[in-house]
């Protein structure tokens, strides 16, 4: 249930100071770290995935210079506590910020906003043969 | 206003057993047949759509496996009795594990996700060619 | 924070009638000019991005023309009064409205829907170098 989508603007496909798979395989990583008051892994392996999205156009402020912005959601299961949501958030955040950081150095305009969302979802199914291969005998 | 997004890993998009047109036909079929208690259509024709969109990068898990991973969601108007919103993702649930069995066959490591969101928007308008087509005289 | 994506049958990419890099600056130039009831910029301006992706599958309604079809989604901060919320939406339904007349002309059919989400999120970080070029001295 942990689903980080990412929405960016193209010009970062063509950018080589970032590297969006290693930016996703970051994330995820980071992800897998979470770890709530009892010391569990908050985020199950098997349902850990991120996918990005670079937009086919966009638009960004007033379109002046060429910006870059990459938007983060996070998608998290309902019902954790106020404590274990500030540290996903913290966690995707310093991931984030630290593969990135070539981004934000100084002539570059760059954006960035990590969000998390807890689901409200009204039905919830899942099939899977990834989970399987995580659980403890 | 029911609206299905699928957002997925782009090795399905290689992958020979996975018919992504397919899918999206077979998932808008599916819709049309919900019906409420009182026998009428709960999505109205002229309003369906799916709309799939494979991530440009991706980590899933611990990314030691070429993992598949397929997440869908149902935007649906507010309003409808709890056992309509899970005729809704039931219907959606088995139209998706019968076009997409072949993935989760023996040495395949795939996962699915089926969440249907009731919307909560707060400005909703619509301007449409296609809606009159479906209209009764 | 304002954040708009629009989702959309990729017919439109191939359509002459259509184009998408001026929709999503027109869009974002729309965007500039909501005021609030105080006459305050509502969206920042170093905020305010438009993502746009075509679907690389999709199915809308029974399949039997060659639907269009565009789902813009905005987000916003929470707390605006009813107001400025419905503004906003008419503020890009106008303007997408206008720069999509020639869609809607007789003999096509196309579909758009536009919702706004008054963000819901559980946390909420912003790092950019984009935001400072806009601030009052």
């Amino acid at each position: 249930m942990p689903h980080l989508t990412l929405l960016y603007t193209s010009n970062l496909d063509r950018d080589p100071d970032c590297d969006m798979d290693a930016l996703c395989r970051g994330l995820a990583d980071a992800m897998l770290t979470v770890r709530d008051e009892g010391g569990q892994q908050v985020f199950p392996t098997g349902g850990v995935r991120v996918l990005a999205y670079a937009a086919g156009h966009h638009a960004v402020a007033d379109g002046k210079h060429d910006y870059a912005f990459i938007y983060m959601n996070l998608r998290m299961g309902r019902g954790r506590s106020a404590a274990v949501k500030q540290l996903a958030g913290d966690t995707i955040l310093a991931a984030a910020k630290a593969k990135l950081a070539a981004l934000f150095t100084a002539g570059r305009f760059t954006g960035l906003t990590v969000q998390v969302d807890e689901g409200a979802e009204v039905y919830d199914a899942k099939h899977s043969t990834i989970h399987p291969l995580f659980r403890n005998p």
